[in-house]
């Protein structure tokens, strides 16, 4: 097999985003391989995780990772199957996690991919509920959240893999629910398919009201993902000692309004009288010390059903710019994945 | 002894003020003081704390404590005398750590005072350096800043009790100690009387650029007690895993301009691609877990010279309500207190 794929289609950065990114931003090429040296692999992509950060790496804003470069391929994890092996732990029809990005095959070094179990849990769940975005979740209501029996979880873009895995963790340690998203669909999977205790729909007119109503002995936990005016709503109602872990902030990747009055002030107001605790993270600073642990509890919990997930998964590489944007405005309803190729 | 003292002289709210204090909001009276029951003393008042907190008592905005009712005595932390004594553990003569407030004498539950002994330390540092805002240095930083050796360590209003302790307490810890004060005298103290590696002041125009080249390697931890324009200056010089501990924020007490840009959607973004820790906290919160050994050390500390301390004294109770005004237009230099009446 080692001359059947010699070549990658790959979706590369043609341009930076001034604001909301479009699909011009992107430019599809097809490109030859490099050969396999020692201790590398082909991997075949099967699935490509879009995740908001990406956002992020279309920039040059400073961040806590490169920016993608002009001409390079867009990053992003992925599930792909070794066509071809040059390191002798990995074998022709291996399964993979790697971050191989948005293309359809690549040549890995082998020690940064790892060796899936096809019959531990669905192949894509690597790249959701039992991967980053579900370690975001672990992480960040272990380390920062600690959710306490009896205590008000508040998150956003609930149905999505971040907020629907930090609601089901919140109920397994015993505490209140409150999830949000837009429209009555996904609010009606927040209770029906995740178990939230209340769903709120941001767009309504009513939010604001509708949040106070749902946190009647206020917020002790906001999982903050978003950003925008769903925290506008929930700062005022958070508790004293709330904990704030803060992940992402979709709704302002793009840019925000900058005619508003200045609310900083306010907020550090609010950190003071009320002891907050706000604390940004990436996953990766909690790999090290709790992968292992995630891995066992999750696996087991989603065995048992006590963590479910959904998926949205849009089939063909050449779909990913549109399917991006659409993620960027909350328009795919659970884990957004490419089917970029099919898994046998 | 038992009817030398049955009225007392005191200073109690008048009016709320409409943003920055006057003196004609406080008002000062001479009161009969109720006879003493089974368990009580009465103190005559010898130092009366002033403190930034105080300000925000003053008015009804939801607060961590509730605000002084008007008509009622400024609260406030004092070192008293015994007088009179219906406790069997206190005697008269003994000097106790008390919570009477603005006034001269005071009918207390011996339960809520704490005896103590003028040998161990200057009967004023109890209400300093050893007391109440020694403690949120201490704790602040031991708990949130959790200095490392080599790191680079923010502390404005810095000659006052709680930032020139945050200082030293950096230095303890082997960390770099930049302070920021305002004015030559002050700039000059942070270096000669508390061993600050470097001394800005916020008033020269050059603050922000000094305070980048005073950081060559970035910021780890900003100890915020003041708020206003040097957070502004320190904030985008926050190192990834900066901590900022918040316990105070003067400069906004008295309301703070609205016309400036929205800045809250950047400060979020900087916590988030920094992985920032900020955390409001009230020195109580910890007194529970931390205060034996802060006395301790901090008395240790003291006695051997390695944490000093500043203190400008005021006599006269008529001059508390000017002193706290100047309080918080940072015009005391060291920890503010009024002289009540001679400690003998």
């Amino acid at each position: 097999m080692s001359s059947t794929a010699s070549r990658t289609t790959r979706i590369v950065l043609a341009s930076r985003p001034d604001g909301a990114p479009t699909v011009d931003n992107f430019r599809t090429e097809v490109v030859d391989l490099p050969s396999l040296g020692h201790g590398d692999v082909l991997v075949r992509t099967v699935y490509l995780s879009l995740d908001p950060y990406m956002r992020g790496r279309m920039s040059t804003a400073k961040s806590y990772a490169p920016p993608v470069e002009l001409g390079e391929v867009m990053v992003g994890g992925t599930v792909g199957q070794v066509v071809e092996s040059r390191h002798r732990d990995l074998e022709v029809g291996d399964y993979v996690l790697a971050g191989a990005g948005w293309q359809s095959h690549a040549v890995l070094d082998a020690t940064t991919v790892r060796r899936l179990d096809p019959e531990a849990a669905p192949l894509s769940t690597a790249l959701g509920v039992l991967g980053m975005p579900g370690f975001t979740a672990y992480a960040g209501m272990r380390k920062i959240g600690q959710p306490q029996h009896g205590e008000t979880v508040v998150v956003a873009a609930a149905t999505g893999p971040v907020g629907s895995a930090v609601g089901q963790i919140a109920k397994l340690n015993g505490a209140r629910a409150v999830g949000i998203a837009g429209g009555p669909d996904k609010c009606r999977a927040l209770i029906d398919d995740f178990g939230f205790d209340v769903a709120l729909d941001h767009r309504d007119p009513d939010f604001a009201a509708n949040l106070a109503a749902a946190a009647p002995r206020g917020i002790d936990v906001y999982f903050e993902n978003v950003g925008g005016h769903v925290a506008d709503a929930v700062l005022p109602l958070l508790n004293r000692y709330a904990r704030v872990p803060v992940c992402g902030l979709v709704a302002q990747y793009n840019g925000v309004e900058s005619d508003r009055r200045d609310r900083l002030p306010a907020f550090f107001s609010q950190i003071l009288v009320k002891s907050l605790t706000v604390r940004g993270f990436i996953q990766s600073e909690f790999a090290a010390e709790l992968s292992a642990d995630f891995l066992r509890e999750a696996t087991q919990w989603v065995r048992t059903g006590k963590l479910r997930y959904r998926e949205d998964i849009v089939d063909g590489l050449e779909n990913a710019p549109s399917a991006f944007l659409g993620l960027l405005e909350g328009k795919n309803f659970g884990k957004l994945l490419i089917r970029v190729a099919p898994e046998t």
